[in-house]
């Protein structure tokens, strides 16, 4: 189904009711709609909420109902809305989060991923949820990456940021620094490397990825000194992929990792030990255009690297631009793996 | 004595002669020589390794013998030349380091902490020197900051780095990543803000600086989930520094702490939990204006941000920008030292 579609097809779930997501998919489709070659949208979620974010907007695309097997609506002409739920009465105000808004945002994300397992769609971007309001709904999971995972039977996936110049993989993600160390093993780190060789390959077009893989300590260790993981752990995972045709490089000092030479980067990608290690040069920079993706997952994912900001919430202040980043990275990600997939078959 | 000079006289350790310490000292030299303000320098070296730097180098201001109690030499008429050493035939040739040198690089250091102790020179700027070599010649410091704070007898000091916008104080260094948690501290933490605090005051002239802490956990803990280091140490040490009158302010989530708002940074300073924590940001942002600064000395003292470089020494390909911004910062911040001293008096 997805190769008779010209442009890409993407399904954005609406997020929290009560956060910023309504509010950016809207601002992030008006400012993507004027330009050509915009992917097709379907906003997956309750159409009332979505009614009311787009109310005093400008330059919105009319909302228009849509259902799987629906012929894909060209964004300049309106946003395809899929009714997940429809809350009622019960929907949350803006910045005023419910049970009923956290199962909703969760029975969305769902939705959005057995259309995109089924390959209704040609990839899934994500609007903010609150962790705290899925476990209220009785959903425990950290987030939407377990979630994707577990309905998509995938073991081993990674969290990824793009931006505009910078692909960094992380090898761990939400665990305290001290926790870092103990959790490196030789497997986590080339499994790191290989999903971002592949997603580098098969979604971004890059034939034969440079990949720099960080040390964990100062100066890589500086041969021991300073630690023994590059020389135990991240040398080894590195030999190993480059044994796989991998072109693999490091452990290399993670404070000169992201110096630009030449106006680019040594890199196609970069795999990071640590959160912080990957997020500080990314986000410092990159904000604003900083793009959060899942690799391994059997479908592309995004989403905005911002959460549901409760507290600005239908005010009309939040930033569309890190959506509307995430909506692009997945257009253009889905449009590279169709190619890609066309030319395999 | 300082009170006489109307620029800072600032003193340059010749780093060890077989790496690319006395050619960047003559580049920076030469690239400050034609700007007005330029301080005077003296380098405290072997005089023949530096005549040799010299050859075949553009617009270096001639080397003029200088002692203690001489006047000043303004930049543009010479650079001052304190002899320490002479190593005759036995000195090392580029990229060739010997026991020698390591030796001659050691008192070169030991002099000019001397000197900046009795107020000689308004300032210190060294040179990169071999920690193997300075072992090879029997002095076990892991670097220049432990033999001078032993010199000065400075039981606290910290490591900084500030480039052209940022100022980060480091609360550990050169330890692998496992051990920093460990080594965190209360008071660790609070005297890194105080010694910050202080440089930007007394030698940067930020009459009430704004100084950012981070956290050491990704999103700084998120409020004990991943980690209880900023509850139970960070936050503690900020409430410290605030109590004694220093504008502290955090823990901060690391990877958002180094985004520009407005053009600008939040804070006049930050103190980062580990080495790459606060150099992954400065490195990304500013590569080749980075000084290292010790914070604690009774005396200004910078370094340039690389280190001996025996692979390119004495080929001329070495840059002279880290040591051209060392010069410049320490001669700024001895200026600002001695104007708050004479106001203060």
């Amino acid at each position: 189904m997805a190769a008779l579609r010209k442009t890409s097809l993407i399904a954005v779930t609406m997020g929290d009711p009560a956060g910023i997501g309504p509010e950016v998919i809207l601002k992030a489709a008006a400012a993507r709609a004027r330009r050509p070659g915009a992917p097709s949208l379907v906003v997956i979620g309750d159409p009332d909420v979505m009614e009311r974010a787009a109310k005093g907007q400008r330059g919105v695309p009319r909302l228009c109902q849509w259902s799987p097997g629906d012929a894909a609506i060209p964004l300049a002409n309106g946003i395809g809305l899929l009714e997940c739920v429809r809350m009622g009465s019960r929907a949350p105000a803006p910045g005023r989060p419910n049970i009923t808004g956290g199962q909703a945002s969760f029975d969305c994300v769902v939705s959005g991923a057995r259309m995109a397992l089924k390959g209704e769609v040609d990839g899934l971007v994500t609007a903010p949820i609150s962790k705290e309001w899925w476990h209220r709904a009785g959903h425990d999971f950290p987030g939407h990456s377990e979630l994707l995972a577990k309905l998509a039977r995938t073991p081993t996936w990674r969290m990824m940021f793009g931006g505009g110049q910078l692909r960094i993989a992380l090898v761990t993600v939400h665990i305290g620094l001290a926790e870092v160390a103990p959790a490196l093993t030789r497997d986590r780190v080339f499994q790191t490397i290989r999903l971002l060789a592949d997603h580098l390959k098969d979604q971004l077009g890059c034939s034969r990825p440079r990949i720099s893989v960080l040390g964990l300590n100062p100066h890589a260790g500086e041969n021991g000194l300073f630690g023994q993981e590059e020389i135990k752990i991240i040398a080894p995972a590195i030999a190993r992929a480059r044994r796989e045709g991998i072109e693999a490089n490091g452990p290399i000092a993670p404070d000169t990792a992201f110096i630009r030479q030449g106006g680019g980067f040594r890199f196609d990608g970069a795999v990071a030990m640590y959160h912080d290690q990957g997020l500080i040069a990314l986000k410092t920079l990159e904000f604003d255009r900083a793009v959060n993706i899942t690799l391994g997952l059997p479908f592309v994912r995004t989403s905005p690297d911002h959460g549901t900001a409760f507290d600005i919430a239908g005010r009309g202040l939040a930033s569309g631009n890190s959506m509307a980043a995430a909506i692009e990275y997945a257009a253009s990600a889905a449009q590279t793996r169709r190619t890609n997939g066309r030319r395999a078959a």
